[in-house]
């Protein structure tokens, strides 16, 4: 039976926690839109692949603590409330966030954040990530 | 019947975008919670209402455009994506946000919204309105 596309969203967040960054990339459609609002979207894989591979490989441990999530009534749509966490030894990003997913196939095809896009580079800093290499603008 | 949450949040969006503010307070428990996140939050309708009072009575228009939403398994837990809209004269703030809402016997008790702050800000400038006054920091 296919997934459902909460269980698809669950196991989707499982692969960015296991840092496994071509997983995470083909869990997700040729054609997906990824967007950061209100930072422009990345289209397809190539441009997901490499705003997510420092930041997945250099970091020490990768959260998606799911506080909530629903399903609209179109079955493909998910919500989901997050505190992503990356941390780096000692150090930690913690960013609050809403995402929603739209599911095709068994694959992520959309993917939009919301959350506070200073808090998100602020706490990337401390990281030691650059901002403009991480977030495209 | 009493109405579903996905009814009591559609109906609270149209009570913003009436400008009611009193309609907009009483519609939420007296002990509400109210988030910008990851602004510290607003408890209880006293400082809803002064939070939201000139925002709602200086604009000339408001829209709570909502793209598409979905109710958790828990029945009174729902997730919106929206486009806020104030209008004041030609001038106008876009807003792209994500909302979770969380309602008890009928009204809002729980609402947190996820948009990128700086955004809002510069916008809420465009229409005359000096953050920290309208966002409490």
């Amino acid at each position: 039976m296919a997934k459902s596309a909460e269980e698809v969203v669950r196991n989707y967040c499982a692969l960015w926690e296991r840092q496994d960054v071509e997983a995470v990339v083909k869990a997700m459609t040729p054609d997906c839109i990824y967007q950061n609002v209100p930072v422009p979207a990345m289209h397809g894989r190539d441009e997901v692949r490499a705003f997510i591979s420092k930041l997945l490989l250099t970091a020490s441990k990768v959260e998606f603590v799911v506080h909530g999530l629903a399903t609209a009534a179109d079955g493909k749509t998910v919500y989901t409330e997050r505190t992503d966490i990356f941390s780096l030894g000692d150090k930690k990003m913690e960013a609050p966030v809403m995402g929603v997913f739209v599911v095709r196939d068994g694959l992520i095809h959309e993917w939009r954040d919301y959350c506070d896009i200073a808090t998100l580079v602020t706490q990337m800093k401390k990281l030691g990530f650059t901002p403009g290499t991480e977030i495209p603008s």
